[in-house]
């Protein structure tokens, strides 16, 4: 079992940090910092969280410089003279431990490792000031060196991929499970695409990858998608793209819109291979409508005719009162995924994609009737729908806090 | 003719980038960008540069922000409260710029653009305190870019590379330049070697290249090196590999210590595929040798020695002479190049490689008698050596300003 | 159901063919069989070899052609005028099937189809001369096609191979099956090589593959190294590799030798890579070694050490009877794996390793107590050692039927 | 200077066929056959044919066993036993050369090097049968060796292909000279292609390659296209793609039809790149239309209106007769490439893309008005088109010598 960082291992890397921040030379330089590593894989989390404290606060900006500095921007005149007292007060908040982050991606797999110390770094940065402003300074150095830029978009094929990069989908699949390789291969079939986002220095690491399914029509419920034995579709005559997963496997990436990034990339790319295609949607899941649906419920915050449907209680393991239920529910989901609350979307996934400028297409009745579908959401998947063109506007108006743009069959169901 | 920045088209763009920045959706945002950086490429140098002047002045720090931030760290206590005020105070000294960098990296060709608006800054940056503001900001973008764990070393051959490619090398070429395709093939021989850093986003762009002898013993000249018709050895046969020529041709990446990792790298390939080879050495020119030199004399700052064998005026044309002064020359230029001066090495190339953690290992007369290479150092060259164990207590020594080291061979030179 | 080629479609299949081979312009031609062969597709096994047997026979040679041919042949003078006569006799007993046979390679995947087309002719060569001729034909064509010159040798790694690679090895494996991916991994280590032959025209078939491990010492058993839980050692501590399993998968390649090539192409390519690897063997089964046994007990063929130790009946279930036969045992394989027979070894794994010039350098006891262990060969594995510097004189004398090389140890195994 | 095959060394080197024909272990065998082949790379021209007389006459089948096989064949009774002769048969006229050939193509650069060795027997093979008998051998190697189901087809490009590549087509472009890689260039830029054949064992070696120009209308003179000046298009922009260029370099590869697959791949290719390309032509020479014009005028075959235009002389450096000769001239060339001459073209380039499926699309006047140009064909030029869906049945036309398939345009300039 690891350990947690001995109090008498404290000062003694505290002193490595140290000695190498002092070090000139390169080579030797990142041989210490590579040691330091070691010593940090070998902790458990609580060592990690001391680790990442010691390095917050002992390793921040050098107090009496940024007060030097301030007091010389407070003394300085407009203009000029000031402009260089805020370089220098600039480079005086530059934290200590900033030379130590750029340190590190330059090692071997250490841009990986800056991911990793960024996921350990999200659950504890709330406990201390000083662990924020790692995190910062962190979190600014990731999104550089993930600039969309510098990203790869790859085509995920059973024919093209490796099996180390397709271990790794099987493992990070966040929305429906992949159950081992004959599951993905299904789903990497002639009629199916899988796209991902690579880094040059992370190149067997997924970042974000969305799984696709080419269909006629728009694609209404989820089984048909999942299902092992469905028949596939030659993609030549496919007029819908249906995204119905997407996931962002890497938790120290938080913060860096990747995701975003990668569905407009893919539409283009889709649209090029497959000039048929007319309609991307989504097939995603309403995580939130089942508790805000019982809030409202008990709240008795129905409208008249969803009450009459609805009724004053749930139940929905009774088929009879499902069925009665159906246009009240649906008519009360419309009105849970376009109404704005406190200028966003309530259902998180519905921010993501609304921020992205899609628009709310189609609540689909009973599309995922599975029981952690019926726990979220009673069975009901929504559509949101990407149309390149008037993503722009989209995002705007809603980024705004002004409208959730929605269909017209959308809004229809609001009674 | 490219025009310069018209009057009334200043105020058009400052609008276009406060507009841009104002953007919340990203795919519009970056059409924007694209539609300001083609108005730039639209401009000549005068307009460029005032161009990069509103870009920094403009776009800078918010003036109140910076000093409400700067009064609330006065005010607050030591300890976890002045932290959060030092968070909020590091954000407030965060140009607005710095959003409209992280955006063109995005853009295609965004990162090869920033690279050559550092090149164009390079040049004005003095001008004005705002654009050495501008240029920390982009210089500190494009160290995190290109850090060395996201960099591709590649050998360079006949066979592998693009014309593409391969043109580059020839126009890029500073030390001994290329003539052609021709010529450059004679450098991609069987007992040559070329290795080149690429960047993900660039990928026919050699960021900092070294040509490569294999040779038996040490290249003492340079003839031999750059002769079309000089033979060629089994590379299995080599104990010796001769950097002759080093180029770092992006000018926008000058303080990007690429050629150090660079060299070091290569290092390490060669003894890899090579295990036989046993000296690393460049050939090098010593460059303000000659200036040097000609102050020396005029000043009479020689030995006894040496004033003996130069005697009191330089005569370089003059064949008797340079026989004569032969051994004075060879003493005085082993002093020029071990000799610290305000703690670093007179010669910039000796900067570079000492600062590396070389040796200065062996003088060569008359190594490059070519008219550029007498109008430097009357044809003298210096091999420098790597040799990997001994980097780290070499480059330290130099860099801490104490010692430069030499080889015997040289020291003995000098009397 | 495919169904048998029924009597009314075989003369329209034969008009197709005769048609095709009339045609003068390559693309129509080219779809006349892509056409044939869609139809030969749909045939279940009876059809096929009908199939087959139409193609053989009809589409053979020009009977009265050949008459003539021979006839001229007969006629022609001694010298140019006969020479001239054979040059047209080779071309009167080239069969027309064989320009099918190069129509069919240019198709898409037309390669593959030729093998498996090959595979088909196995089974029912022998029933026909025509067959056999076609058979001849093919064999030729492939022997051609899948000349070593043309094959590409692949690592195959966990990392680099994709799944469409991986799953063929997981279903073609067939000395030591492989237990889906999980399983495959682990035989894909840092510790494991494993090494295939790839055709250009069937990227994603492996044509013959063969699994090592790298050891310490040699291996004298094989669960080791099958055990999913064994640790790994570092390559580069390694002395030895072990070839633990080579499998030919392509049927219809059989006649053509690239298991011999693959293992000593492999052999180089090790040593390259890990330079202090000493010794590479296989660990192979033995197995015809106990059907050979139990005649010779049968026969009362033992010699009297054996006897004395074997007895008189093989009773492998009697842990007592096992131990006490065991120099027995192995002096009587000693002799099964080193007696020529008919000039050449009885075992057919023996038989192949000899030929290409291995020798037989140890017998394993209990090397595999699986139960197909048990019954090929009452456990007993062998290792044969590839030297590269004996190859030729080895396989030159077991190939003129001279000897079986053996190491010392298993000379003096034989009492 | 490579000295010619001395008689002494003759038998050495039949010797050393003979040896490595008998050896049965194939890496000692391929040792052998590199060690002949070295000889043979350091004789002279009359060196190389002796050799090649030496394969085909002394290693080609065994008299004996030939005559034995035919009388065995004569004396089969009709059925199964004819056809089990005729298989002997088949073996006994295999010449023992064929093994020596297979042996070769598995050594490095085997390939390349069965190709050279043809190309030098093409010069030699008409001089003895035994030659045309070795001829036939390798020919049929190589054809299917080269089928076109082994090839790749690669896009040419200034950014992909590697500097060994493009100066083979810089070597080898036969018809339109490249001045060195800064006219390749121009002839890479965005609006041109250029396509080439590869085979896997020779990968940097252009097999056939065709150079292609991206234009509006349809080309119809040669200068614009070859011009450095010439401004370009945007590809998205051109209807018309015109095939400038087609150069087949490896001589060995006579009658290995290439040049067809590549232009009907390249047209298929283009298609899918660029759907708005709806003319596929040649710019095409007219190398042998003078000489015909000027036998005909000699001998008074042009028709009333022809004589009329063109007179009784061809004055070509005369601009006035020139214009006044244009019509006579624009029908004798429509005639001379629309007529069959014993069922072929005259004209060997129209024979290659009529055989292709081409049709005679339209004559140019003073197409290319170089003086290589007005010597073959007073500088006209012609078009040939390809078209898809009627190359089939316009390639049996012609290849059955029934027509030749030309445009209404070329039909009526006949007068």
């Amino acid at each position: 079992m690891a350990p947690e960082l001995p109090d008498v291992d404290v000062e003694r890397l505290v002193g490595a940090i140290a000695g190498l921040l002092g070090e000139r030379e390169r080579t030797t330089q990142r041989a210490m910092a590579s040691r330091v590593l070691h010593a940090y894989a070998g902790l458990d989390e609580m060592g990690r969280a001391r680790f990442l404290g010691l390095l917050a606060n002992r390793f921040g900006t050098d107090d009496a410089a940024v007060l030097d500095a301030v007091d010389a921007f407070h003394a300085a005149e407009p203009g000029a003279e000031r402009m260089i007292a805020e370089r220098a007060l600039r480079r005086a908040v530059t934290p200590r431990h900033a030379e130590f982050l750029h340190l590190v991606t330059g090692l071997p797999d250490g841009v990986k490792l800056l991911v990793d110390l960024r996921a350990e770094l999200l659950g504890i940065r709330a406990r201390d000031p000083a662990l924020g402003f790692l995190d910062d300074e962190l979190a600014g150095h990731l999104s550089t060196l993930f600039d969309v830029g510098l990203l790869e978009l790859r085509r995920i094929t059973w024919d093209g991929a490796s099996a180390a990069v397709l271990e790794k989908l099987i493992a990070y699949e966040a929305v429906h499970e992949i159950d081992g390789f004959e599951d993905l291969k299904h789903r990497l079939e002639s009629d199916r695409r899988c796209y991902a986002f690579f880094h040059p220095a992370m190149p067997d690491e997924p970042l974000v990858f969305v799984e696709i399914a080419l269909v006629r029509g728009m694609a209404t419920e989820l089984r048909p998608l999942l299902d092992l034995d469905s028949s596939t579709i030659d993609p030549e005559d496919a007029d819908a793209a249906v995204f119905y997963s997407i996931t962002s496997p890497q938790r120290g990436l938080a913060g860096v819109a990747l995701g975003n990034e990668l569905i407009k990339q893919v539409v283009e790319a889709l649209r090029r291979d497959l000039p048929r295609l007319e309609t991307f949607v989504t097939l995603s899941p309403i995580p939130r409508f089942r508790p805000w649906l019982e809030a409202r419920v008990a709240m008795r915050g129905l409208s008249q005719f969803e009450q009459e449907s609805v009724g004053l209680e749930l139940r929905p393991d009774d088929a009879v009162w499902l069925e009665r239920a159906r246009p009240g529910l649906l008519s009360l989901c419309a009105r849970y995924l376009t109404t704005l609350d406190h200028g966003r979307a309530a259902d998180p996934v519905g921010n993501f994609h609304l921020s992205n400028g899609a628009v709310v297409e189609r609540v689909n009745w009973m599309a995922n009737p599975a029981s952690y579908g019926m726990a979220e959401s009673l069975g009901l998947m929504v559509n949101y729908r990407y149309d390149l063109d008037a993503i722009g506007p989209n995002a705007r108006a809603y980024l705004n806090g002004e409208t959730i743009t929605a269909s017209n069959r959308v809004k229809n169901l609001i009674k």
